[in-house]
């Protein structure tokens, strides 16, 4: 059985099959939909949508979420980073930084990975930056060109290339922590025959 | 069996009470907890939510949810009020209207009724209002400050006594909405005994 990575974002399915064919695993792509619960964490998020997919995966699954959390707003937008982009957007979130000198922020990612009947285990990864003046960039999506990567030469992340992007991404970073992690189980399973 | 509201709030619990009180419902507090799942509207939270419980509950109950809309910012905070209270708070919104001459905002409410095994009824309620110029009032939670009712005269629902903010509260209208109703399926039930 097939490791499965249950998204509707097509997306992000062919950033983590390239990701996992570096390291010799095989992805499939699902795109059952699944609940998103409220949280504080993403963690606690795909905690609960990996429990909930692998039900009725019939095999090995992960799933995955990612926000942004800026310091001087008490982790805003978080969880929630989609609807914000999708209301208030890069704008918004600018103007809630206007006069504020910190403006640290970090890219989280987290991925949940359940077997049927298994208990979750959880994948957790950063990318820690800043908040630009301004928008700078068309490329990337959300709020890519607001968040400029610590060791990303003043570039957002609307302005990188994929694959300098992904040198950083805090998606790529967990995606390969779970892919890694899957291959040293099944290896250890098939070594255990 | 009697009615359920299910909430770990019990200042909310107390609230429904008298208003089911005064339609001749007795209510009881259960705090189960459950999921409230992201979603663009309250109604699918409180449809999930009051399936859920209703599995456990072992009989008829509900579950209700309520948030800000603000018009100029496409409805934020909307479903993730509460986040946004606990992150950017009053301030921020009045920070993200600054300049902005469309004040317009609802205040709604969604009531979630099942029973075990049942399909799920919901019920929803608005306070039509808009978002003052500063904060006003101590009493209240939340946004309640800076919301000004329509036909409020001038106050935020922190400013109003509990007895006149339950008059305009779209919590209360909905609470009412579900408790009438129950009267009225139960009634109906036993007429056909």
């Amino acid at each position: 059985m097939a490791l499965a990575f249950v998204t509707s974002n097509k997306h992000k399915f062919e950033e983590a099959a390239e990701i996992a064919k570096r390291h010799g695993v095989d992805i499939v792509h699902r795109a059952v939909p699944y609940a998103e619960i409220q949280a504080d964490t993403l963690e606690e998020i795909v905690i609960h949508g990996a429990q909930e997919v692998s039900a009725s995966a019939g095999g090995p699954c992960f799933v995955e979420d990612a926000g942004l959390f800026i310091d001087a707003l008490k982790g805003f937008p978080g969880p929630y980073s989609k609807f914000v982009f999708l209301t208030i957007g890069n704008a918004g979130v600018l103007k809630l930084l206007e006069g504020e000198k910190n403006r640290k922020a970090e890219f989280r990612s987290a991925v949940g990975y359940c077997e049927p009947g298994g208990k979750p285990v959880v994948f957790s990864a950063k990318c820690v930056g800043k908040i630009s003046a301004e928008p700078q960039g068309k490329g990337g999506f959300g709020f890519d060109p607001i968040f400029l990567s610590d060791g990303g030469e003043g570039k957002t992340f609307a302005e990188m290339t994929t694959e300098l992007k992904n040198k950083f991404s805090h998606r790529g970073k967990a995606v390969e922590a779970v892919v890694k992690w899957y291959k040293e189980e099944k290896s250890l399973k098939s070594g255990k025959k």
